[in-house]
C-alpha cells in the first residue's frame, strides 16, 4: 500500500517519500491504531474545500409522475410516508441532497394521514402542489398551501395529512438528518397514541407569533426554534415585492430575505436556515462562493444558475443544489416576470461554528465561463 | 432640626432618637458632608415603592382646543415645537407625565416643517389625528396615519412635518427627557442646516424591516434600537383580532402585544418599551401591579380603569398614566366594540436593571374597591 | 411667576417672551396639569450634561474618628448598621455620594453581627481595615479582609459581622439605593429569624467560581449578578502587575481592570460596576470624561486627582468622587510607589440603556488648568 | 441489489418488500438521482444513535518510543511535522481519533522550529513532556510546561517550536480537522515568511485575560473565540482542589471544571470545548451517556475507565477516547492520590446545534456489566 500520494513540494506542507524503513513503520503506527501525519496531512488539510457533492438539477416534470406513482405502489402503513428522496450521486452513502441535507419529495391523497413521530433531526417542507394539506407540530395544527413553508422543529410531535375534501397534494420535505446522523446524535420515537391531540386553534402560531413586529405579551418562549412554524406565501411575496422597492438588493441574489424566528430574529431553527428571493424580470446576477449547502426550489418563473461552470436551466418547482464552496449565479430568464427561490441550507451550523467564508468572483466581469449544460 | 422622624420600631430597623449629644453629632458629619444613615435608613429603605407619580386622566376634549390655540400663539420658528406636554402633579420638577417618562401633544399646520435635531433621549410618536403628517429619521421620510407608532431613537437626526395638502395634525410625543436628564447624559445637538437630506426611498424603513418574520439579507443593523421606524395601525389593529381568536389573553391586560426590534425580537428602543392592546367587547380585568411607569392612550373604543382605587372613565384620545407599583384593572365599557389601548413605558429599562416585579391583587376577586372617581 | 427664564436666541430652540396673553395661557394650561413645552424645552434639553453633583474628596483621616464614634453613640440594635453615610452637597435630598449611588462607612467591632435583609437595591462592601470581618450571602459566608471587595446584590439575603477574636472593623458600603428609589423599584424586607443558617463551606464561592477561566461543571447559574461574591485584593493587585507588564494602560486611568461576573464576562451585577486600578510609579495621566457616576477609594498609595478643574489630592482610605461629564484626571505622586483605585460606578446602567458617551480633553496636551483645589 | 434490508415491522416505520416491480421502479428512480425513502428510512433514522467510533485507549508507553523514533525518520522540512496521530479503527476514513475530532502527538527537538501557517480548524495543545517548547499565535508567544493547555484557534497564524537549550519535547495536539472537513470548509495557509514577527511581550495573553474574574480595561475583543490562550497547569489543579473542598463533585466526573473564555463566560472556541477534571482518591463515578465525542489524556494518577462495557485501565499520559452515547464510568484506583483528566470535545457544536442529550444509568446502582477488558 502506498502511502505517498499526497505529497506536496511547498515549503510548509508534506513531502514524504515511501521507503521501504517508512512502510515498515507505518505498518508499526497501524498495529497501535496510529499513523503518521504526514502521510494524510495535505489530504486533510486541503487549501480549500472541496465539495464531494456536485451540482444537480432535479427537474420537477422528471419527478412528478414517479411521485406520483409510489402511491400505487406503497401503503403509507407499509412505507411509513411516500417519498422519492433527492440521492446526490456524490452522497450517496448518507442519502444527502447536498452536503449534510436530506431532501425529499412526499405525496399524500385525501384523507391519509401519516403517524406522529419525533426525531432529534430538524425538519421543514414547502408545499408543491394540491389542496387541503396541513401539518400539526406538537398540537398546532396548520393548513398549508402551494409555496408555504413549514417548520417541524427538532424534538417535535408532528404528523402531516391531507383533507378528505382536498386534493392530491406534494410537497418537498428538507431535513438534518445527515447531518444529525454524522453528529451522531439521531433520536426517533413514534407517538404512542400514533395520532397527535389538536391542543390550540388551527393556525394559532400564525395569529400569535406571525404579525410583523409584534409580540404577544403573556406567552413565553425558550425554545432553541421559532415559535412561528408556518411561513405563508402571499405575506412573504408581498414582502418581497415591497423590498424591491426600496433597496438595490445584491448582486448576486437580487433580494433575498431569510425567513426568521422572531422571537431572536435569528435562524428557524439552530440547523437549518431558509430565504425566499425574488429575482426581478432581466435579473444576472454575477458569481460568488461560499461554505455552506444549499438546496433551491423554483417557487415561479424561470431562468438558470450557472453552478461551478454547469449551466442549469430551470422551471418552476424544479429543485438544485449549490455544494459549499461552488461558484454560482442566478439569472431570470424573464424580461417581464420576476423569478422566486426558496432555498433551505444549513448557514445556522456555519455561523455557529464559525465556518461561514464568502468569496466573490471578481474576473470577467463576475461571471463564469460556462463549461457545460447540467443535465439532470 | 429633627433627625428621628423616619423611627419604626421594628427589628432591623433604625430606631433612634434625638438627643442633644447625637443632634451635635449630626452636625459635625454635616460639616463634613456626610451623616448618620440611621436617621435616614427608614426612609431611603421603603417596605415597598410608593411612587412620586399620581394617577392622571388627560381628556382629550379638555386638551385639544388648547391644543390647537398655541398655533395662533407662538410660531414655529419661536418655540421650535408648539408641544402642550403633560405635568404629572407629583413630578413638575422634571416636567415628567409619570415617573421618568415626558408625554406632550404636538400641533402642525400643513406646510409647515419643524427644523431637524438629535438627542441622546429616545422618542417616538403615536399620531391622533390629521392628514398628510410625516417624520424624516436619519434621512428616512415616513407618511403617518391616525394610531400610526413612530421611533426617532436616541442619536438620530429627526424632524417633523406636514405635508402642504394636509390637514392640521395632532400627535403624542413620548420621550424619555426625564431619565436622560436624571442620569446625567442628555445631549442636544440642531440638525448644521436645519433640514436633513431624504436618502432613502419613503417608507423603505417599513419596506425592509416591517415584514413578518422576515429580515432582509443584504442590510447589516448593529443600533440598540430598531431598524424598523414606523409601526403602522392597520396591521397592528389586524394581529391583535387575530391573536384574539388564538389566545384567551391574560386576565389583567386581555390581548397585548409589544412592538419589537425585529432585529432581536426585543424592546423597540433601549430605554422605551411600547405596546397595544385590544379589550375585547365586554372585558372586565383584574388588578395587579407592577414596576415601571406606564403611559396610555385610547387608540379605540370606551371604557374605564381603576387606579390605587381611583375610577378613569375614558374614551378614543384621552390619555391615562399607572405609577409604578400602583393597582390598575381595565373594563371595556362596551358589549359590542372592543377597545384598543396605546402604551408607552420604561420596562425596558426596568428590565436591564433587573428591577422589575409583579405582583396580583388577589383579594375581593382581583378588583379594587373604588376610593374616588379621578378627576382630569 | 415668569415663565420665559430659559430662553436662547438660537434657530431650533424655544425663544418665546413673556406676553400677558401667554402668560394667562399656561394658567390655563396649569389647571389641566399640562404646561407650554417652549417655557422648559431648554431647560429639560440641555446641550450637554451638567451635574447636580459636585466633585468632593472625603478624607479618611477626617472621618474616621467619626465612624468609630457611632459605635459609642448608638447600639446596633437601635442603629440597624452604624454607618455614616457621604453626603454630596448636591444630592442630599436623595442621600447619594454622587448621582445615584449611596456610599457610606460601617463600623463593627468584634463579635458583633448584624441581622439579615435583603432589598432589591445591590450592594457591595470593600474593606478598610480591621481583622474578622466576614459577610454572608444567601447562606455563603465570606472571611473579609482589607482591600477585599464582596458583592451582595439585589434580592439576596445578607448580613455582616466581625469574628469575636477580631478587631474592629471599618468597610466601604456602596449601594444603588438612590438609583432604585428614583426607579420606584424599592423593596426591603427583614429576614424572619434575624439570622441566617449558613449553607455551605466557608467562601465555597470564591473556590467554585474564582478560578481564572475555569467554570465548575455541575453548577447552574441564571441570576443576573455574579456568583462569585467576593474579590480578594491579593490576586486581584498581582493581576494589575501581570498586566502592567503586558500593556501600556491607558492614558487616563493606565492599568484598569473590571471585576467581572465569570459566568457572562459582563458587570457583576446589573446596577454597578466595580474596577481596580493601578497607577503605576510617576503615571500623570490626561484628562477625559464620560457619563456615568464614580466613587473611588484609594486603596493604595497617593497621588492627585483634577476633577473640573479642582486639585484633590489623595492618599490611602481616601475617598472621591466623579460626577458625570466631569473630567477628570489622575496622578500617582510617587516616583517609586504605585498607587491603586478601587471604583464602583453605574457603567452597567450607563451601557444597558445605550447613555455612555466620552470625550478627551484635547487641548493643552490632555490637562485641564487648575482653578481650585478641593477641599474635603 | 437487495432493498429491504432494513424492514422494522412496527407501526410507523418502514416495512417493504421488494418485489420484481419495486426494484424496476427504483432503478428508475436511481436514474433520476434519487431513491425510495422507505427503503433507507430505517437505517437513516435510528432509534438512538450508533457511533462508529469505537472506544480505544492509547497506551503511552507504547506510543512514545514511535513518536520519538520520528525524529529520525524524518526531517521537520519534509513532514511539515513529526506527528503520530490517533486512528479510531471505525473513524480511519477521516483520521479522526473519535467521531470528528483528530488527535496525534507531536515531537520537536531543542532549537527546532514549526514554520508558521493558519487554517479553518481549529486546534489546541496539551504537553505532555520535555523542556522549552513554546508556541506563538497571531504574534503572541507563550513558554509551555507539562499539563499546560493552549489554543491556536481558526484563522489565527500559529507555530511551534522548542527553545535551543530546552529538552525534546511531546504535546498532544487537538483539531476538528475531520469536523471541518466535513463541513467542507477547510482552508490552508503556510505563512507568507514562514515565521511570525512577535508583536507582544512573551505571555501577555495570560497576563492580561488570565486572571479570576478581571477584565482588562482598555482591550476590545469580538473575535469567536477566546483572548486567553494559554491555561496553566499550576493554577488549574489549584482550582480543582478548592473547588473539591466546597462541592460534592458531579457522580459521574467527581469535580470537573470547563476552560472558558473569560470574555463570554463560554468555551474556549466555537468548535472545540476542553475540560480537566480531578477524581478524588477513591473516587468510584457511576455510568451515563451523552452524545458528543470525547477525548482523555490522563493528566495525572492511575485508574480505570468502563466504555460501553470495556474496562480500560490508565496511567499517566494515556489516552482514551468515549463516543457518542457510549455509556462510561470512570474510577480513581488509588486511596491516598488523586487522578486528573484532561478532555477535549466537541461539546460547543453539540450545544450550539441543540444536539446534546444526556442519560444516566439507573439500573445496577449506576454501573455497568464488564464485557471485556480494552486492549490498546
Amino acid at each position: 500500500m502506498k502511502h505517498d500520494q499526497y505529497r506536496e513540494n511547498i515549503a510548509g506542507r508534506a513531502d514524504v517519500a515511501d521507503t521501504p524503513e517508512l512502510v515498515a513503520y507505518y505498518q508499526q503506527l497501524a498495529e497501535l491504531k496510529t499513523g503518521a501525519l504526514w502521510t494524510v496531512a495535505n489530504k486533510i488539510e486541503p487549501w480549500q474545500p472541496k465539495s464531494s457533492s456536485v451540482p444537480v438539477l432535479w427537474r420537477y416534470r422528471d419527478l412528478r409522475e414517479h411521485v406520483l406513482r409510489s402511491v400505487e405502489l406503497v401503503t403509507p402503513e407499509k412505507a411509513g410516508r411516500r417519498v422519492i428522496y433527492l440521492n446526490n450521486p456524490g452522497r450517496q452513502d448518507v442519502a444527502a441532497a447536498v452536503g449534510w441535507l436530506y431532501s425529499g419529495l412526499q405525496v399524500m391523497h385525501p384523507g391519509e394521514a401519516a403517524s406522529a413521530h419525533a426525531h432529534s433531526a430538524s425538519a421543514l417542507r414547502f408545499i408543491m402542489e394540491g389542496r387541503g394539506a396541513y401539518t400539526i407540530v406538537d398540537g398546532h395544527k396548520m393548513p398549508l398551501e402551494a409555496n408555504d413553508f413549514v417548520l417541524t422543529p427538532n424534538g417535535t410531535w408532528h404528523e402531516h395529512g391531507v383533507e378528505a375534501d382536498g386534493a392530491p397534494c406534494i410537497w418537498q420535505d428538507g431535513l438534518d438528518i445527515p447531518l444529525v446522523n454524522a453528529m451522531e446524535a439521531g433520536f426517533y420515537k413514534v407517538h404512542p397514541d400514533l395520532r397527535q391531540q389538536i391542543t390550540a386553534p388551527v393556525d394559532d402560531s400564525v395569529a400569535l407569533w406571525g404579525a410583523a413586529a409584534l409580540r404577544p405579551h403573556n406567552l413565553g418562549w425558550d425554545k432553541p426554534y421559532s415559535p412561528l412554524f408556518k411561513y405563508q406565501w402571499g405575506p412573504t411575496y408581498d414582502a418581497l415585492c415591497r423590498a424591491a422597492q426600496a433597496s438595490d438588493g445584491t448582486p448576486y441574489d437580487d433580494v433575498l430575505m431569510h425567513y426568521t424566528n422572531p422571537v431572536t430574529g435569528g435562524h428557524v431553527m439552530p440547523t437549518i436556515g431558509a430565504s425566499m428571493q425574488r429575482l426581478r424580470p432581466g435579473f444576472v446576477g454575477t458569481a460568488h462562493r461560499h461554505t455552506g449547502s444549499f438546496i433551491y426550489q423554483v417557487a415561479k418563473g424561470e431562468g438558470y444558475s450557472i453552478i461551478d461552470g454547469q449551466r442549469f436551466d430551470w422551471r418552476e418547482r424544479d429543485i438544485f443544489c449549490v455544494p459549499s464552496w461552488a461558484l454560482h449565479e442566478h439569472v431570470n430568464l424573464s424580461q417581464s416576470e420576476d423569478a422566486c427561490l426558496f432555498c433551505f441550507n444549513d448557514l445556522p451550523v456555519m455561523q455557529s461554528l464559525s465556518l461561514y467564508y464568502e468569496e466573490a468572483l471578481l474576473d470577467n466581469g463576475g461571471h463564469q465561463t460556462i463549461l457545460s449544460e447540467g443535465k439532470a
